[in-house]
């Protein structure tokens, strides 16, 4: 699709809470975005510097003489910012999606606030009356590849968390097209350490987390709710799913591996059938084919997802496998494709990276 | 139990084939160990260089100074050896075995080649007829936990592989006792660049290992066989399952997480007390109960494996959990612990390593 | 300075030998940049394979449906490519860029062919006689901080080492500027495992390198060769120096730590001026200013390098330090920029990644 | 040396402040020990858990189920220990080294408190004024190397640094032969995370760490007032140095590599007979020779260091390189092998870990 909008003035956008490592990655894409301009970024912690400063990294980029500033709603619209990222927790991130929308900014959430459509799910899951029900039939689950019309009219986008987006654009063509029995799915993830975010824990110290591999959040990690929720959208009926998820000594990436059994009479060949008619013409998802494992290394740092699958005729279950960046298509980047259909722009505006 | 024997001279020990991960992880621990001596060391590349010289690590230490030799039988029997580990690959170890057992040693073998008692497996999953079928009948699977009456008595002991010995440990007395249903059964596990051995490989490298986590040998590793021959011998019934190692950036350690469908009828409490029963005495099997998991930071470099569990009541199914290290309860340090079974030892003797 | 060419069509380019790491990131970098188009890439090994089939990461970037082709000069010539990137080894560069500037390409050399104007030098350390000796004239050594002009003008570019790299660029304006005494400069590096190139060699193993640190090529590194050069231009007389390289743990990065005896009667203050006149500005190079450390993270996949130092005066002793990807502003990235002056492009085109 | 005390009961043992990473080294060690017996282990953190409960990796070894308890100075005399190891910071340690020698304790301090003789030295780089200096006459140095004698009849012995010890057992015999010239010496480290310590840090998560190189410190690390002290012993007269650490991302593991010009008239073949005649005897020094690189993945988890170097005879430097554990021989393993000495045990009893 031609990208009828190149010549015109970049989208001027506030980046709320840029201090963990979702925040940080969304500063980096959207410094390399030609059609994005960082208007304003808030941080208590770092009020008064620099991105090129807090983040050394971004120093020597255009738009990296930008200060940070404190979060207030007042500064954040006077700024000019017509889009807002929210890199914040979830409880927060609504506390600023509420004011923001009302101004007229159009809002892409990175937190768990409005992912979850169901507001008593929310409570299950995050222990904490939803902060903001009301907006729960607004905001639009931010999965480009499934939701992707959706996402272009929205006003309010809630991002997918990382977990969820390796796990369930494997299984959403599976779970459509009866390939695999919904009652049979157990999931296996690992995660590097990065997903636990950028804070002061002995657990996540180099020497704790370096040469050690463990499983964590047993038998119920909050991202449940929303892997479960998209995937009974796409079964049809409720579907319930064993996860694991494990911490691996990596900055960054994410492995998914599923486990389910073929539907009685399915003939294996639909699988590869079943994701070409899903994905055949998604930009961001590249499908290995039957065998082929997906390797986190080939993805982090991009807005890519690969895909294998393999099958076990031994015990008729269907393998799924797939790696994506945690930070990447598991966050950051994502929201940014997002953010590109929200404005009309080419999809992979911005994000053809590697 | 009192070590009667604590007085007596050290077994003359040979170690056939000590160039790979296993072969020196043997060597460090025969070097530490009281009731051992290291009387000959075989590799063809190494001949006529020292233990120390070969492995910098080892210099130093009492035993160091012993000189690697051609792999040839009659000095191996000439070095007064009267035991002998084979760390050599499948189809090679037999070649040593048979005549070793025929000068009267015991052989402790860590390769595949005497693990699956029936040889229409082995070649079904090792593609190529089994070399020494008449021994399988005397072979012991060297599960000291499982199978140590037998080891005590055996003069030939097939150590069980990595990925076997972290999986097989948590099921067995799940299956034993009908704690879950034998159909469900789904692991997944993650092993250590060191368990694809020191061999020169592109994919081995570490700027290609690390920052990378892949899935690989879907859908039928070859321990798959060692594997359900074992879970079959617990079930009393034909054991089949799905198994997918993934690889992750640690130079050692398997961490092992299995799904299976509680029983019908069968409350979770259950589970502690199966593996309290048969777990409780054994040495090197730390029980951690429920909702823990392992972590393979506190099992390298030792002998011990530690399983955790958790029960999932969304979906019935119970996670069994496992940590131990690839080159030790996995390979090295659980050869030497059917070697204290073999000898009368203490079951610990030259283990109690952390 | 305005791009005035940013309309014109990109520059077909032929890149030679793209199996290695240094190969692979130049492919990176071309399929990101806006003016330039892989017109062919050749590869013995990979010959008939497409770009993205060999680099999996790629997949999915326009311009990875390139297939690789044999390294045949006939070939490269008729794929129309006016630029060669030639990614060799020592030795056999020479063998291609001689009859591709017959031919008409610019030619820029990543190996160390072209970067020894003295072919006595040359053969002191390389241990052969210089294959192209008449070349030596016409070769511009690649460093654009210090050689711009004549890399715009220039024909074959011989594109600096990683080492030398990270070395030069913070030495040089204090030998210009006399601030420290030649005599008295040792440097110590660390680079990460991509440096010693993606061969099958039992010391690259990830568990072999993971967990590990060591020096290498004592006393007498070959990239010494091109130090000294440079650092004997910009002194205006003979400079040798003692030089350490240490494997690390990471995959990309060097981080080089120098000592230099303040000249007598010079104020510290002149450092920070000094680097500021050579480098205040150039576009990829970042002065950190006075103890301020830099990281290889901050580094690593750009073309920047970061430079630090601090002042020992208990010793007299200035401490210069430095960070760069020694696959980025080491190698490809580097040499993309002087494709960048050698084609009037803005300097930065296509580099400004982070 | 024959041990004539190997039947004796073992000694009592106070482990005061345990929770850091050296504690739990000296922890682990002395649950190998035949001649060591926790008999108290101090931690405010974690009074009243087990020494298992804390460090799940030695549960199941004998002595881990001793309990934790406040630090309080008469329930450690009350457990019967009769020597003490502290592991706490500096500053703190003599507050617990004070009483426990009046109340009779032989004490091995692994803090900066009792290393620097001269408390004007102390405070210069402490910046406090010195706790204890009553205490520092009969403090000795703890490197058994060079005072064992003094350490063996010693009530009080101040444990070197991590640092200190690769950078000073290389340089001692050199500088007490006048092998270089001691006014050249320039100093390059290089440690793993855990040098830093268990704390809560945003630079210390595996984030952050992994992938990354960086000095730090510069120019005066503290440690340089224990090394100069003892270089000036060695030398006669005073010695100051250049000295810069650097962390990189290895769990545990120092590499030192140090330049020195070489004495004039000096031949190097003095380095060998030199470090031979200060090392030959040590058991925890292994000399590797000329052009030998260490390489901490030797060292790691063992009391040894391993010593190379090199001579760069196109500037007439020595290259002095070490290898060693930071928390083993640079600090937890090395307070073990003086206390052997103080009670007269086999130097190496309860070491010969590789």
């Amino acid at each position: 699709m031609p990208d009828t909008t190149a010549n015109a003035s970049p989208i001027a956008i506030a980046v709320i809470g840029a201090s963990g490592y979702t925040g940080a990655n969304l500063l980096r894409l959207l410094l390399m975005h030609r059609r994005a301009r960082i208007a304003c970024v808030t941080s208590r912690q770092h009020a008064g510097r620099t991105i090129g400063e807090v983040f050394p990294r971004y120093r020597g980029m255009p738009g990296s003489e930008v200060a940070f500033i404190e979060p207030e709603i007042d500064i954040v619209v006077a700024s000019g910012a017509t889009t807002a990222f929210l890199a914040l927790p979830h409880g927060v991130a609504s506390e600023f999606a509420v004011p923001l929308l009302e101004r007229g900014l159009k809002v892409i959430d990175l937190s768990a606030d409005f992912r979850i459509a169901d507001p008593v799910v929310y409570e299950e899951f995050y222990e904490a009356a939803h902060p903001a029900p009301e907006l729960l039939k607004t905001a639009v689950y931010g999965l480009p590849e499934v939701h992707g019309d959706a996402i272009r009219s929205a006003s309010l986008v809630a991002s997918p968390g990382c977990y969820p987006t390796s796990i369930i654009l494997p299984l959403i063509p599976m779970l459509q097209e009866g390939v695999i029995d919904p009652a049979s799915i157990g999931v296996f993830s690992m995660s590097g350490v990065s997903g636990a975010g950028r804070k002061e824990s002995i657990h996540l110290l180099f020497a704790e987390c370096n040469e050690s591999v463990r499983a964590y959040s047993v038998p119920r990690h909050r991202h449940l709710s929303e892997i479960e929720q998209e995937l009974t959208l796409a079964a049809g009926s409720k579907v319930v799913i064993t996860f694991t998820p494990h911490l691996i000594p990596v900055t960054a990436g994410i492995c998914t591996t599923t486990y389910a059994q073929l539907s009685a009479g399915v003939d294996v060949s639909v699988v590869d059938a079943a994701l070409e008619r899903a994905y055949g013409r998604a930009c961001f998802v590249r499908l290995l084919g039957r065998d082929s494992c997906p390797d986190t290394k080939h993805v982090v740092g991009t807005n890519f997802i690969d895909i294998g699958w393999s099958y076990d005729q031994r015990t008729g279950r269907l393998i799924l496998m797939s790696a994506e960046d945690n930070l990447g298509k598991g966050a950051a980047s994502q929201a940014i494709q997002s953010f590109n259909l929200m404005h009309g722009f080419a999809e992979d505006a911005g994000l053809l990276l590697v």
